[in-house]
């Protein structure tokens, strides 16, 4: 047994992995399997059908209940809490336990309270307190009571620059996500009302093909999380506002489109998430070819690979 | 002499027209110029530098100051009132007076009054009690004080059929007008939000070349008033709502755009307008290619006289 | 001929009345039939089709056109404007005109305008400068462009006291129409909500029999316009406010209902108007029998006889 | 002793019941009273002056303070946070406690916290992660922070039809509660405004005695709770809306009033609740008879066996 | 007799003045006074108990009954109405009517409504169409139906550069009004809020003595109108906005208050209104002394004889 | 060794104070500093690089990670969890962690949660289950997610009587706080507007030297928290509300500022916080001299130990 123990904890399982550490007044259940290099801290309470990952964080307080999967590298806080029943009553059991799901690299802040059966995607981050009433998509940052997305992680870390502005005049600026360039598209603004206008291969950068709205958004919906083979996009937000985060595998940055004379391009083989949608945003997307379902890259382990693999 | 001249009438022109009657307790000055077929009815009063076409008629109650042009056919009711000083003072005269221009079969409704230097266009109809403000547009009808438009002749004198309707399913349909097509959109509604699209050459019965973005138009703006030689237009009211008024030269017909799943193709050669922007309206125009001022017919007579020459 | 005519007056007409006076530059045409004791000033015009009653009065620069009736007792302000073409175009005349008919004791205001076809009701009083688009009800006050109700004559006339208030504490009080009481009922105001009651033959002074809501009444309607004779009612405003018009036949006075614990009794035999709705207003009326057409008195003169007739 | 305690509990109290187990690391101090097939987890504490029912189940990171009551068959969720002293300072002692009481059947949802003093009601069943601050009606569903009212037990665990619905047509349709009928009254909608009606033993099924209007409730504040043993009821929602959950002690069911034309019948020996009150909501209720204190059940396990003894 | 006199027109007063000219189907009642070099023009009516002063322009179609007065320099536009009894009825005449004052210089725009007993005040300018049915403030420019004040004349005829501003950094900028000065006062902006301030003989260029606030003022409303012998005032709009028309005697300006950092600085011997009033509006006047009634010059005309007299 | 620990804990350090008692499944690590009377409650973890003032509570289930301070007195209640990584990802550490202080006498109700590097000021209390992003001021109550302050400790904690009232006539009253007065100034309501004012020396009782508006505040921010040594200023809140809390070292009581006619006059040697600003709260604050940097005391035990020292 190559995992540390302390002298008052209470492990009966004998599936650790290596270098993984059990503290004080821990008691992890027989059928629990934990995986290598893993810190479980005092007071928590590990059952039984549960798999932990490699490298995994579990803080005091914690209990990890039947039909958790928590995946490499999830950092779990002091006394977040999760659940298992939806509609729990004294000694009555649900017949078939809604899985949890905490995936690869992602943070339960502190005291969060995470609702049955839900997915806390890659990378994702509930705060601190957040009570967690659906899925959190890959790279979120939740808060609140109800958790609703406040921003994304890689961009909302200060380890990045603002949010993209378009440039002074009309014409294009680069971004620091390859293939992504923002625009400002020419307009007139006069007594009689506003104008703004575009032109296939000459201020939109290819043929439009296709075009669709998206609107009637509701503000914690988010939309996208997707990337295109071939597809070329240009997005113009012209009602109301919402946000877009750009990613090209390596760089990431947020946009706030909230002028219908900004637009933004992205080629092919960017990731895209759409959000922060306010109630009466409408998007224009403007599009190079036809609806192709074989054009999505919907997995963005896939995109990443795809991204980094010669062309 | 070969019009009718009431005994209790004052004319001091020599310069009226055949079968012109004017009726007792009417005063014209010796400057004015009247045509023939004209009606002027008792109490009115004509000053010098007048000219009044054909067929005018012009109730009791009305005068008409020097500055004044009234083209054929205009229908001036009585008590309606006009103006030719911006800032009247007693015994100050502007040195220049701005001109009103009542054009060709134009309605000036009973007791209106109108500021000076307007033009009250063709056809147009101004109400009864309306006070006039601002430029009437061709064929517009103003009411109020101040007047607004209110709908167009020939739309709203009941003599055609409501407001043209999308079909219920994704497709068009013909309307009144030939070489105008209604069309309903995909769209799809769910929770998540609402989406709606249109592929070139597919839904959009051409290749989009160009787009435009119609916004902040107050109501009391019209836009559009030309027909286009050759561009083809699809107009989708992708947020608030307008109002288009679509004609071939021999029919009209009046089409709310409230929803972005409804648009209205315009073929060349019809000529549109376009009003009742809500205060949030943007409006989405994809054309069939780049701008050209010549492609523009912005006059409603050229533009008859093409519709009506051979081809 | 026993009427006055001014030397510069013209009169076509041989039909005009007893002690008529009709002023210089007026011009009555052939056709027309003016009553007697009616005064017709300076500048007016009065066509063919035109029946005038007796003890009228049309002040300068009046056109009365063909189509319209006035009826006896009839005020008409100087420049007040008529109409009897709905589209006037300049040598199109309609096949038929519209009537407009100025009903007993109407007194229209100076310079207002009344369009095509409306009836203006009885001892109604149209606004110095109004535009009446819509027919006026007896009695009503109009004023604006476009006209709205604005009050009752007779009650705004200032020869009567204020809005009947409700007493100070849960009871009825009587009011300066017979038969009409104002009761405040009972209600409870705490921090869970609040409650109101009444208890047929408690609180309301009958067995309820019937209930109807009265909703979605825009500001410019009017409603009731009847009597009951056997019916009582006992009208609450659950939620907004509208103004409640009650006539005995001798005296009237309006009640602001603007509370839900407010109530108007009506007994039999009261002439009662409603208007001054609130977009939001609920009128929950309670009554004491079932629906009977045959209970309602919709001609406010024959109310008035049956009042006056012994029982 | 024929309760399970684990060898790394301390226990200190002789007070309980046969089957219950107490787990690793719980602390039960020597006042407390637990009852039997109770479970008590994990890394909780028990403080003296405690009593806990049958069935209970306290998960762990749970502490149950001195003021604590908890009836049989209790839930209370993993890291449920407890409290018994409003302004609690180091040291400083309030000389009485609050008492807190969880009522029979109740669920508390992991990490929820509950407020000093509080009564959480029978079956009643707290959110994961809300925070508690006024007392809970039984049988409703709390969350958020601050808690407010999101649904009733019963009604919304998905075991019942959705929302109780009129019938197309003026009439009246039954509902899933016995003695519950749900009626559409005539109604008619026209440009002038809107009429509903209803009439006493033909659209109102019993002869209406009394009125009452609720208003001004807030959307925190539930009323009702109670059942009538003799009076029946007739409840619309004239404005505004709100739900009402109706219970035959067999069968429930919540019902949206929101139209002044949708009735609910409610028969004698029905227990109702009313609450989601919108903030301009006006309910009136048409009751058959005077009111009679003696006629109110407000105790639902008396309801419940009245309901189920022989007539 | 000295005076022009149309051979149509019918004149039966003999008080008219030197140069005045009667024009065709005029018709003045024996009773009516007219001042010299007067227009009254076609279809005219002038009752009897009328003054009008000298060099008044009458443009055709007006009426002026009983009880008008005009003062000196009036313009009055085409039929233009007026009024004297404020609920006629045929046949039945008011005991004593309301005087209507038309001031010295004003204007009536064409077919304007003048309601009974109101002062059109000195130099203030009706617009066309309008319906007056308040009092109108000297030099104010009032329209539309019930007429507003738009603007002041001076300021708006065009003839004055646009709202002063103050100077783009802290410190003060002279304007066209002699003894007003406009001044931005230091701010501070930032995330915990805003900050403006002020000192005593630094940035108010006196000794505030005393401060009064002006809120709750209606749109409609006008204030000031007044000047004062030696008080100074300091101005700040601090919450909303309004209008300040300041005035020497010789120039004026209009200046709009609507942020808190901008003050405008009235010396002594300044005639300053207030207008424009936004529904929140707070404005703050800083003085530079106790109240004293005597300080204030109420009266436009002797404040220019003070203005003009050597110091 | 003068402290208690239970046999069931593990207590790795040897500073702890006297008297401090450590309970069951408690482990205290080897760098942690714990002083004298505290009470260290079961299933806490106290970690390194950690000082615990005296009288320190720390309740059940609370874990105080490195970068803590908790100074004397301070009440940490059941499961309060701390975090003190802003960013948590499993096993990366930041290089510096953010400190947390709780400063003398603070409260932390039960389970509520406390985000890295804040500081939660002296005596305030953070509410049950709320979660805390941002420093919290002494003497301040929070409660919510996120959190925001609901009023004052030593005011709301119900010792103190209600919000002190201005006088029902102008003048003043005094208040519970010594050198504190309310004020009702002048004022004239009428149709035209609202008048209210106040003179130096008369109704200010100062001369008044400087003004400032203090305006744009979000209703979370907190402003003043400062006494002056020789001060004066009058507080008016012209428009919207805010809340004042003013303290003489002895008393304090808090004040709704929410009419213009509404005064607050602070003498010298006042400490005054300002809150609970709405948002188009406009604060006008009068000062009787320059601004002085050196006359402001902000801090609070220093305006203590001033306030007791002799004069």
């Amino acid at each position: 047994m190559s995992f540390f123990q302390h002298p008052l904890a209470v492990v009966e399982s004998s599936s650790i992995g290596d270098n993984t550490r059990i503290w004080a007044f821990a008691h992890v259940l027989p059928g629990a399997r934990i995986g290598s290099d893993c810190n479980i801290c005092d007071h928590t309470f590990i059952e039984n059908d549960i798999v932990i990952g490699d490298r995994v964080t579990v803080k005091c307080g914690v209990q990890l209940w039947d039909g958790i999967d928590v995946e490499d590298d999830v950092f779990i806080g002091p006394n977040a809490t999760f659940t298992n029943d939806p509609f729990p009553r004294s000694k009555q059991h649900p017949r078939k336990l809604p899985r949890t799901r905490i995936r690869k690299g992602a943070s339960i802040g502190a005291n969060a309270t995470i609702l049955p059966g839900l997915t806390i995607g890659e990378r994702s981050m509930v705060g601190a307190g957040a009570v967690v009433t659906r899925d959190v998509p890959a790279d979120a940052i939740v808060t609140g009571n109800p958790a609703e997305i406040c921003g994304y992680a890689g961009v909302s870390e200060g380890r990045l620059p603002a949010v993209g502005a378009p440039p002074p005049e009309p014409g294009s600026a680069t971004t620091l996500v390859q293939g992504v360039m923002i625009h400002r598209l020419p307009s007139v603004y006069d007594l009689r009302g506003n104008l703004s206008f575009g032109e296939s291969n000459l201020h939109i950068p290819f043929a439009v093909k296709r075009y669709f709205l998206v609107f009637g958004v509701s503000s914690q919906q988010i939309r996208g999380e997707h990337a295109h083979r071939a597809l070329q996009q240009f997005l113009i937000c012209v009602h109301g506002s919402c946000h877009i985060v750009a990613d090209d595998g390596n760089a990431r940055q947020e946009f706030a489109l909230d002028r219908p004379f900004v637009g933004l391009h992205l080629q092919p083989m960017t990731w895209a998430v759409q959000y922060k949608f306010s109630s009466d945003a409408v998007l224009l997307v403007l599009a190079s070819d036809s609806y192709d379902a074989g054009d999505y890259i919907r997995d963005y382990a896939e995109f990443l690979t795809l991204r980094k693999s010669p062309a």
